[in-house]
């Protein structure tokens, strides 16, 4: 039998083997029109509010029995389910003889319309409002709350696209890996499937053809899923995997090449909890991406040295013995500062963000040094580095650089603008170490929006132009003899971070969750074959060829 | 006594020295509030019509009077000045009491508020309708038409920022040069002082100190408005500079260094119309960019192979002995094709644009390729020379070549993605030549909007990463034996001209205005210098020292 396979975009690696277990579709409402007599719509707004309410305590239990980023999504959820603006355009259709059905489904219809026009992440919230309507409808219907089935054997789930409900209900030991037909490598379904460490491909395109119960392997880290593969060969592969997964719940650190490189694995943190999980439940070494933006993004004015010195400090006492890498502030018109004015832009991803929001805003900046200084020093950390993000120009490097210094901070800068990589020798004589931010370096240099579901192909760091400026900067690092780190999802990528490794690249920073899989892969290969695969993939022609070159080096 | 300086953003170099002349401020509305009896209404609403076609019919004029871009912006004032959109707002207004004064402010200031909201380019217009305000609400109080002055002496004009019929109607004779406050390079003022060859500055923030009369001296090379210069030396470089704009007037091509080194200068075209008057007007040896958006941002279906055909052929035929190098369509979600589906981008400039379009909707790349090689075939042209715009993959470089090679099309394509400069000997060996697009180059290299005017001082091609890609990608041209042009911005500086020659590349297209001062400039400096100079850019630290070493050795 010839198989035959449906390709999609990649975002967990791993295989999995087993029959499709596809999620049960919305119930269909019943047709609007009639009116409901007024004497029974008190009656109708009460059913209403009940099915509402049911939903949400419903997301809310779920948001309680999970963790971390399932949780998050699934209070979102409770709170976009009893949402003032949905709720009350209902409440007014069946006061004006609407059904609860009907009232529903149009109401959260027209905010799913707003949204969509939008684009982009607003627009992936879309699936989140459609899910809570066919739960709610559901639920209104006196019928089975539709989504993820709840499968007795385990099970390939597929899906349209799945709703945070769908996914953070999931159970990895029956859901072995999850395929979406829409979804981006940003969607809900991606973030929790990594955070479960299930298998997981989205924007498989054909997948429709596939049928219920019909067998399948899935090969995440490539993206394929195969219909009908041979059975013995499938459970090799799923048997090496898992065996491969066990390895990585039993890696404890640290992180040296089979030869023994040591290399340095770092968290990425946004807050004094983060910093403290990944201090306890990994490996990491240190901090080597503490996001500063929490604090500023709520608040209604400045937050003050003291307020910012307090949280700051938190993560500098989760790894009083390792490094903390604190990055300023990273707004922009699309990730907007209440108390800071952001002009309309059309294209924020290149407007003014990062450090650019100094030059109208130059207290932010002073501010922000000024607490983190005061943080170190409360903490007693030793050489606290800071970098600045979206810097483009040596001047903006070297005034930055200044500030730190005067404050008896370590300066350093992202690499995210391209010009940062092609100038890197320059950028390197005012500043002390390198942190490069591939999602971004990889949006510039293709010119490929990293949100777009449509050029996902484009935005990935596996890009031969993306690896020539990785390998550019840390030659450049190692003559000047300063530090580069990568920070990115690069970083995350098991089989990158080996090349990354061989480019001289002097530490990954990564979600904690990611740091046992890179730490066993790295542990599989020697220094050489790092370097041998980090000179070779960057003369590949295409993404596709620099990967298949490097799996060839690093087996 | 010292002079002191106001610094902007340089658009059209030249020196220029004399008084300052403000222009004249638009009149104050009478305070709305009092409501015209309702036998007054008609009278009201005739006297508004009557208002509305006397200021729409002056733009009118002033458009006949004119030629190219500045024609154009003024028949677009009048169609704005006309806009059904205010206009029946007002009118509701007036017949629900209003004056007509206050009818005209108000409709026209919600329009304003509705453009300023989608914010770039868009926002640029709000001066157009903020300028058409003032003149009808002058008409309507029997004032005298507010905007320029019409000076009797020659005078430096100084603005906020000047709307398009401030600028159609200026005299070059008695106006030496435009300074404004806002704008970026690409409003109305900076187009139509490019076009009129009057030296220009925009986004002088601290202008306003100036006052009426003063004495000031403009350097629109380098956008500085010097106060109270010494009058003689003022006086020595604006003669010097007069006796230039003389040599450039005078010079009828074609380009070569002092030496003798050819260098071919083409012209920027967007139809048959455009592509005669550079052929008439101009030296230009062929087209170096021909770009067929027009007949399709307006067509409600995918234009026919015949009808583009008879477009491109118009083209061809223009320049019946010279190259033509036919762009491919350059649209996306910023410029939308009324029949083909575009999705919200939160970034458009990142996003789903030029050969991108073509993943969702083959039929216009096959179209186009058919199009053209009719057009050529049906001219005569020889080696007809086809470019696809954002290609970013040398997958989608070889597909495109091998479409093109097909049809007996000459394949190439635009250098705008970071990546394709940095992975240029492997492009060249799929496709036969490029076109350096620097605006879009420089866009994402620096990762800063082409079209933002807070970031106007990082988005020159003097950007010494910009000049490194563009010298890398020009040496992989000249090993690979392979024409590179260039066809932004940068071919129109006639400084950076020299240093483009100096790297290798072998032509330079512009808009044909542009033409002769490149001209000049290129017989002043030896190919030597010219290579001395491209060979100490790309080592500068910054746009300034970048430029400041151009001068230096290429005086």
């Amino acid at each position: 039998m010839v198989a035959n396979t449906v390709q999609g975009t990649g975002v967990v690696e791993g295989f999995a083997y087993g029959p499709v277990a596809w999620t049960r579709p919305a119930p269909v409402a019943p047709p609007a029109g009639g009116i409901v007599p007024e004497d029974g719509r008190g009656a109708e707004e009460t059913r209403f509010q009940a099915a509402v309410e049911v939903v949400a305590a419903r997301f809310a239990a779920r948001a309680e029995a999970a963790d971390g980023a399932a949780s998050e999504v699934m209070e979102a959820s409770a709170a976009l389910a009893r949402d003032r603006g949905w709720v009350r355009s209902a409440t007014r259709s069946i006061r004006q003889g609407a059904t609860a059905e009907t009232a529903t489904t149009v109401a959260i219809g027209g905010f799913i319309e707003q949204l969509a026009q939008l684009g982009g992440r607003m627009a992936e919230r879309t699936t989140d409002l459609a899910d809570i309507r066919a739960r709610i409808v559901a639920e209104l219907m006196g019928l089975p709350e539709p989504g993820v089935p709840r499968p007795t054997h385990p099970v390939v789930l597929l899906a349209d696209d799945l709703a945070p409900a769908d996914t953070a209900g999931l159970d990895p030991s029956v859901v072995l890996a999850i395929v979406t037909r829409r979804g981006g490598p940003t969607s809900h379904t991606a973030i929790i499937a990594r955070q479960l460490g299930i298998p997981c491909i989205v924007a498989a395109g054909s997948l429709a053809d596939i049928g219920e119960h019909e067998q399948v392997l899935v090969d995440g880290a490539h993206g394929v899923v195969t219909r009908s593969p041979d059975p013995d060969a499938s459970a090799e592969l799923v048997a090496r995997d898992n065996a491969l997964r066990a390895e990585i719940r039993a890696w404890r650190g640290p992180a040296t090449t089979r030869d023994g490189a040591a290399i340095r694995l770092l968290a990425n943190v946004q807050d004094g909890a983060g910093a403290r999980t990944a201090a306890a439940e990994s490996a990491a070494e240190g901090v080597g991406l503490f996001r500063t933006e929490l604090c500023f993004l709520t608040a209604q004015n400045q937050p003050t040295v003291e307020e910012q010195a307090g949280l700051y400090a938190e993560v500098f006492a989760a790894f009083a013995d390792g490094r903390v890498v604190v990055r300023t502030l990273d707004a922009g018109s699309d990730k907007p500062v209440p108390f800071v004015h952001h002009a309309q832009e059309d294209n924020p991803a290149l407007g003014v963000r990062g450090i650019r929001l100094g030059r109208s805003n130059p207290d932010l900046m002073v501010g922000q040094l000024d607490a983190i200084a005061r943080a170190a020093r409360d903490s007693g950390a030793v050489d606290p580095h800071v970098m600045a993000p979206m810097v483009s120009t040596v001047d903006e490097a070297a005034e930055f650089a200044s500030q730190c210094r005067e404050r008896g901070l370590v300066p350093g800068i992202m690499v995210e603008v391209p010009a940062v990589a092609l100038m890197a020798e320059e950028f390197l004589q005012v500043v002390d170490f390198f942190s490069i931010g591939t999602n971004d370096l990889t949006q510039y240099t293709m010119a490929a929006d990293r949100t777009s579901g449509d050029l996902a192909a484009l935005t990935t760091a596996w890009q031969p132009a993306v690896l020539r400026l990785i390998a550019r900067t840390s030659a450049a690092g190692m003559r000047a003899g300063k530090p580069v780190g990568v920070c990115g999802e690069a970083a995350a990528d098991p089989l990158l971070a080996c090349v990354l490794t061989g480019m001289g690249i002097t530490s990954l920073s990564m979600a904690y969750s990611a740091i046992p899989a890179v730490g066993v892969r790295l542990g599989k290969v020697t220094l050489e074959q790092c370097r041998s695969a980090a000179a070779r993939v960057v003369e590949a022609r295409t993404d596709v060829e620099a990967r298949e070159v490097a799996e060839g080096l690093l087996r």
